[in-house]
């Protein structure tokens, strides 16, 4: 039986026979369900690409050969086969690996990868490099079907093609995305399974690779047989791997949306651990949209494959049938295709992961702002206390919508703000406006105020004097709970909800120099091209100082969520510290 | 003779015959060079999809079936066809319409387009639209061979592809981009010309489209006949049109990448009829980097499509050899790319205009800054004073750059300085270094500092007192003018050239608090999200105060650069009257 602790490098599984690379799959399969179910994790594509792994690290001699896996959610084994054993097997090591490649980790890992489609790309670069150094190592790029849709894969395989040496590409078709797949190329993808890879339209042909087609992609024989064969090809070819989403863990096999990505489960069964009761912005969404479409069939909500995140589980998908649109991974045409829908007289609404949202920068700014098609953006996880890996961070949407002109940006800090803001967006068709789900619940009556048609209009919550804080979205409780506290030091703050991002409400902000000598903005975000950095220029040229709490510009990676808001000051008590050392 | 002042709208060609459209198209010809001799323009693209144009109209139904053109560079002839024929008749006229597609001049425009590859997916909305409502006009979307390789091309067709209703993509190609293709997919678009359309790898059937191949993509017989035959075709269709880039233009058909677009030429040889003898910083970086290229083999130059742009000529190109890269119009690719290639231990540098570099902010994050990899960016005709079309303005990237953790954003004042920038840029390998193309060639000795290793440090040009004004990049000269104008107002002005858009001298900043009250930015692009906010915003709990320039948030199209920059203060004089106020 082979014994996972004396795994420690690529080198102690080369010289193994194929039944003990076998036992070697049964062992880490074992493993990693034992952790999954216990810690949670990306399920279904670890298990899907065990062999392919085993197999890849058996042929391909890495670090020198370099295997970029793209989104590399799909890693797991790899770290498991390159000197992180001990992250996999001892439950107090759990946390100790990221979820994705990190080149802090391994000299294995190339790059801090997170988001899809890039992958091709990266490797494609260290085909240059190797070409103008005069290296001879296999490049490989793994990549799954789901990436495929996102234009930054296509650009990859594209320039790839023509780079005209060694550069494999891994097709890993499990013929899944997170959920299902969407685009014409998957029509292709499945016609090739069918023909054995024989068909006559080749999607990666006709971009100039080469060609195989292994049909058994979890088979460790077939697998080491094609690695074999393409090692040191000489030009770039593409490795079309039919594998199997969730492989060997029944519930994943049988629930391959569900286990993409899992929290803790009973391995036996492969029921949930935990199941949350409390309400989530998801359901919020999928709810109220569902009921606004089917009263008017000129509503859609689009999604650029990540249902789930918007509360579209696959049974209220069929219920909004042809009203609900996945594009696949493909935000740039999420956006555009928004842009048009609104422009054809249709109200799209476009809910996206914020992070994510970042791909489509130029689509905001020429496909949609520029003709001012009032298209709907539902950014979810826009915060501090969102995700919290390196890759993933809801820090940035605020200087990336909120600077673009004609964009309306709006912060609900409550559940009932944040839906009578959805509302007035899609009723509206003068502008294009994003709406930033916050990240609390709490609602309180009087932030319920149905018509946004006042412009960067905010409200006042309260009317002191001295000091003023403007805390946006989510940051609003937090200003009310440090006024509370301001209040028993003696000083009686105004508590503002600024409500948009995009612009500044003016004639609050004269006023208030009237009887305030300081002003502090508080945004769940980057501080850097932010929103209290308006505030900041605003006052600029007067009396007024002023103080913008938010994100530092740095890249942190699984950080803890409360020690981050206290460094920002955006905890109650840090806040009124700031402040009444600033008023002494 | 056809008079073409009698033609007003497509209704008044739908009656021709054959004959009178041939006679129609001559006029157009010959009405197109005389404007484009005098005026300048897109001449290759306009020459050679004249008689498609012509074609579309006749068959079509526009404005109720909607021609939605890629790029819409291509479109001088739709708009004589559309109402807005004196633009190309009457010299006086020749400046009244843009040279895009443009809602506000016409029914017939659906779009404001300037950037490449997204005209497909915007199409596509109005399909999606269309097919909501329950209308049943066709949809055209008109797109080049060049655009293909853009990412938002690629998931506009391949989600387009499953709408599966009348959804017409006409692919102009005329195996040219602005200079010539690259891209595995331009060998199958070569292949399917030569084989009559016939060949087994089609990558549009690949995707899920019908298929028709036109061979005399400038016949018009041809184009109406195929028109005639897919319009209202239920299902999404590419006819492939094999066009000629410049027809009927000697020069144009002889020079298509010189005549891409072109300033204004001499009709009877095509020779440009001025010719700049100044320097220019496309001449300067091609020249600057050919010889750092042939001394240091790991260097090389990237382009996204505009390889004029960066100066680098056919000739050069070819000088260049391996070491310079095209990858198609496809900037994801090219950031991703050049992050791959510096992480294998090159030194790309990829040379790109502002407004393109929009399309890879995901990739300045996520593939580069979060991986630190040291890649080189070079970024042309960031400026007010830059191109002054609303789809191609150069302002936005100093908010998009700096405001990325990890990047080093460089803003050199005159030639020397950004030689020596960019020598530095290319030297380190601990950063990923942006750096701005200055619009002045002013080369002040003094300002030749080789190293920049110490990040963010300010230089004081003039040390005074009362106030100082950070001119950043092309303002720096702004800024010394405005100080002798202040000088002679007794005012003696500090004058900091701040080098670093990316971060703060926050030693200099606190030693200005001793003997200076007003801090006066100016920065050569956007204000919000800029430069000038971060200034203002460290100043904001002190008694300094600030004061921020560069353009305001709104979107202009064709404006007067000096009209312009004196409503920011970006002229000597606005300026020192706006710190005379504030000092009042």
């Amino acid at each position: 039986m082979i014994d996972l602790k004396n795994i420690h490098s690529p080198a102690d599984i080369k010289g193994m026979s194929l039944d003990e690379l076998t036992q070697l799959a049964d062992a880490l399969r074992a493993a990693l369900l034992e952790k999954l179910s216990r810690n949670g994790g990306h399920a279904g594509p670890n298990l899907g690409f065990l062999e392919a792994t085993i197999a890849l690290h058996y042929v391909f001699n890495s670090p020198v050969d370099k295997i970029v896996f793209d989104v590399s959610h799909q890693t797991y084994v790899h770290k498991m086969l390159t000197g992180r054993m001990e992250a996999f097997l001892d439950p107090a090591k759990y946390k100790s690996v990221t979820g994705f490649t990190n080149p802090k980790e391994s000299e294995h890992d190339f790059f801090t990868i997170g988001h899809t489609s890039t992958g091709v790309s990266l490797a494609g670069g260290l085909v240059k490099a190797r070409d103008m150094m005069g290296g001879k190592e296999n490049i490989i790029a793994v990549v799954g079907d789901g990436s495929l849709s996102g234009g930054e894969a296509f650009e990859g395989l594209d320039f790839g093609a023509t780079l005209g040496t060694n550069f494999i590409v891994v097709v890993n078709d499990n013929d899944m995305s997170i959920a299902e797949n969407h685009g014409g190329l998957y029509a292709d993808l499945h016609l090739l399974r069918s023909t054995d890879g024989q068909a006559e339209n080749n999607f990666f042909r006709s971009l100039g690779f080469a060609y195989r087609y292994v049909p058994y992609g979890n088979d460790l024989k077939s697998l080491i047989d094609i690695f074999e064969e393409v090692k040191d090809y000489p030009h770039p070819i593409v490795v079309h791997l039919n594998t199997q989403k969730g492989k060997g863990y029944a519930p994943a096999e049988a629930h391959k949306e569900l286990f993409h990505f899992h929290s803790p489960f009973d391995l036996a069964t492969g029921d949930p651990l935990h199941i949350s009761e409390s309400e989530s912005y998801d359901d919020i969404f999928a709810t109220h949209m569902l009921e606004r479409m089917k009263k008017d069939k000129r509503i859609a909500v689009i999604t650029a494959g990540t249902p789930g995140v918007l509360g579209f589980t696959p049974d209220r998908r069929r219920e909004a049938g042809s009203q609900f649109i996945d594009v696949g991974i493909a935000e740039q045409e999420a956006v555009a295709l928004a842009s048009g829908m609104a422009k054809g007289g249709a109200r799209p609404v476009f809910g996206v992961v914020s992070s994510f949202l970042q791909r489509a920068y130029d689509q905001l700014s020429q496909d949609v702002a520029i003709n001012g098609n009032p298209m709907v953006l539902n950014i979810f996880y826009g915060s501090i206390a969102g995700m919290t890996d390196v890759t993933h961070l809801g820090w940035f949407d605020i200087p990336l919508v909120a600077n673009i002109p004609g964009w309306v940006y709006l912060a609900p800090s409550c559940k009932q703000e944040y839906l009578s803001m959805l509302d007035w967006a899609i009723n509206q068709t003068k502008y294009p406006v994003a709406v930033r789900v916050p990240n609390t619940m709490a609602c309180d009556k009087e932030l319920y105020i149905a018509n946004y048609d006042d412009l960067n209009k905010n409200v006042v919550l309260h009317r002191g004097k001295r000091v003023a804080i403007f805390g946006a979205g989510s940051c609003l409780q937090v200003a009310r709970d440090a006024a509370a506290i301001l209040k028993s030091n003696g000083i009686d703050a105004t508590v503002v909800n600024p409500r948009f991002l995009s612009g500044l409400d003016t004639e609050l902000l004269e006023a208030l120099k009237a009887d305030h000598e300081l002003v502090v903005t508080l945004e769940d975000g980057a501080i850097d091209g932010g929103y209290g950095e308006k505030i900041a220029r605003y006052y600029g040229d007067s009396d007024m100082k002023v103080q913008c709490h938010g994100m530092s510009k740095e890249f942190l990676d699984r950080y803890s969520i409360p020690d981050v808001l206290k460094q920002c000051c955006l905890t109650p008590d840090t806040l009124a510290l700031s402040v009444l050392k600033s008023l002494q």
